[in-house]
């Protein structure tokens, strides 16, 4: 085990009715005027922002709103909330909804207190030294942005799609979290949630450190009960346990507790980033064609963690099979639970029409540089492979 | 699963050598004057100590010292630390050690900035509004302390053993954690830290919240996994990775993780207050002792979680056996483990002679008044029929 820190300062407040606490949480965390920022109008029609804004007018709290953040959100709804954020004096930014939202509201709380391009603590080398505090009221479990000081925002401009990780600056104050406002999500959303979560524990779970195996064991267990609990849900999306166990599943992927002592991958996010950055496809749906090419192409160059994912996660019997035979067939049984959540794993039927990979390629290269990955690290000409693997997905 | 609120905010500095920081972080959290609050003088016969001034007197940091708090810490010698700490002015207590200093650091941290007598938090009712804040450098794995807000004082004139939970006073500003500095501990202590461990998941993991299978499932693999490098360290006191899971598994056992969500127990550990407060018993030694014997009373009134825990914890085969059956081997396997550990599970071994059960519930009785627990509710006879089935174990 490598040394390590670890902390996790945010509050959660986790149940059924939270997010009438939001104005109590606000005021507790010296709120004077706060920014709402979400997605799409479906939090008016529900009735949640009305619900949020009464719990802030009880406290006194004054607010103004910004709305239409996009998946995959732009530097252009960043630079247009800076603008609001700063015109209208906003002390606090409260992101309501999903990973897009929150990283959106922690690029507009950096930007609102610099002076120059907020896009330079993204693409430019630059490190913040200030930012507003963000409070969280999640709707979409998946990113695990609640819990974490990271934020990822496409640049429509430049076609990049760059993650940052400020955990001091940019961790959310609190989060307020009730499962219940998860029942309405369109199951494709939760899949592509579940994916994403999933893939933030492999990220770390594949990592070339040993004598991890307390963190792997929990990371196991976390693993295992997000693929039941999705399946759960896909039969009933208002069973409250299981979208709860989601919700918290998908802060814990996230928060840190599962990179602890570890060196981390993130291999396989930043190759998907591309993707998205593209293709505009979801993040999850995504990661659901990467992730499997990626392991295949890890099989043979670092195969150990592959197979006791395969029998601790995926349930494979070893009993009679060769290494290869249940690592393979570790990748297939997560291949047919994906497919269970009715994502595709193949890169052709993602994007529907065939990839630029050498375009991919060249815009990975400029992003990240020669060499990516920790568990098996990757040249360019590895990524290429990989994304040629998840044609065959 | 309950509504819950979860935070951590105690900074965790893990790994080889990060005592070495202590100055560092000291600096970090606005310390000016710290009392360095410890236990036996083995600290200062291995360096410890040397080291860890050594980097307080490079921060310019100004240090006291205040040592020879005992197991099972006193109040007197609370009221002994309070004096020092108003007298030299101190502004910040750093505990060396494992629960014991640590706890007894708390509670000096109440009573320096309060007027009254700092029992008053303990025994008499009274809420605190302030505290100094508190570090520490790890040395014994075992109470969770070092990221939790409680503090456990016995006051030997009353013959009370008094458990507090005051998260946002108490809780660490920061822990720093290496676990080579565990090497030379006794095995009986690392086996008591063990079973200490242990007992804080089974408080939680026993619960009558129903529906909580995320942190059933990653309890379970924490519970597991202690389990198991319990045994590689009792082969090799100098297995770091063993060491390093025990001292990471002992915060995560208290630290809140493992009980979110759910109504928690606490029940064993009352019981066994009375033990270590009357007999002078190591706290995990009691607990041994203790929980067989609560397992065994339960089995017929609350079922459900014991079979579980036999299965996914202590790994019986349930193949052609009932429930009890079940239930029994589970509890059995359990009392195997702590034997391999070189503890006993019979009450009159423990202590040496016949116990008092009379004086025991009489005590529990004034301290916890007439109910205590919550996986089974227990009246104080219930409480006296574990005593007496400590007596068979």
């Amino acid at each position: 085990m490598d040394n390590f820190k670890f902390c996790s300062p945010t509050e959660f407040i986790f149940g059924r009715g939270v997010e009438k606490s939001t104005g109590e949480a606000l005021k507790r965390y010296g709120a004077g005027k706060v920014m709402i920022v979400y997605g799409s109008d479906r939090i008016k029609r529900d009735g949640l922002l009305a619900e949020v804004t009464a719990s802030l007018d009880k406290e006194g709290i004054a607010w103004t709103e910004f709305g239409g953040i996009s998946p995959n959100p732009t530097a252009a709804s960043v630079y247009a909330g800076i603008g609001k954020a700063v015109e209208e004096g906003v002390d606090f930014l409260l992101a309501i909804g999903g990973g897009s939202p929150i990283d959106a509201a922690k690029a507009i709380a950096l930007g609102a207190v610099y002076s120059g391009d907020f896009w330079d603590f993204y693409g430019g080398g630059e490190t913040p030294v200030a930012a507003l505090p963000v409070g969280v009221v999640l709707t979409i479990p998946a990113a695990g942005s609640e819990g974490s000081g990271n934020s990822v925002i496409t640049n429509e401009a430049t076609h990049q799609k760059i993650s940052v990780r400020y955990p001091t600056m940019l961790r959310p104050r609190f989060a307020i979290m009730n499962p219940e406002l998860t029942y309405s999500l369109p199951f494709f959303q939760t899949a592509c949630g579940v994916v994403d979560m999933m893939a933030h524990i492999f990220e770390r779970y594949f990592s070339p450190t040993t004598g991890t195996q307390l963190v792997d064991a929990y990371s196991e267990a976390i693993l295992r009960d997000i693929m039941d609990q999705a399946l759960s849900v896909k039969l009933d999306g208002n069973n409250y346990d299981a979208r709860a166990d989601i919700m918290w599943a998908g802060t814990l992927a996230h928060n840190g507790l599962c990179g602890v002592g570890k060196v981390e991958d993130w291999a396989s996010h930043r190759i998907e980033h591309e993707l998205s950055a593209f293709y505009d496809v979801a993040h999850g749906a995504g990661l659901a064609v990467i992730i499997p090419a990626w392991m295949k192409f890890c099989a043979e160059l670092n195969p150990d963690k592959l197979w006791r994912f395969a029998i601790n996660v995926m349930s494979v019997d070893p009993a009679g099979k060769s290494t290869d035979q249940i690592i393979e067939e570790g990748i297939e049984e997560l291949k047919y639970f994906y497919h269970d959540l009715g994502l595709t794993t193949n890169l052709r039927e993602l994007i529907g029409k065939e990839p630029d990979i050498d375009m991919l390629v060249k815009s990975l290269h400029r992003n990240m540089g020669d060499t990516l990955g920790a568990y098996v690290p990757l040249s360019m000409d590895d990524c290429r492979k990989i994304y040629q693997l998840a044609l065959e997905g």
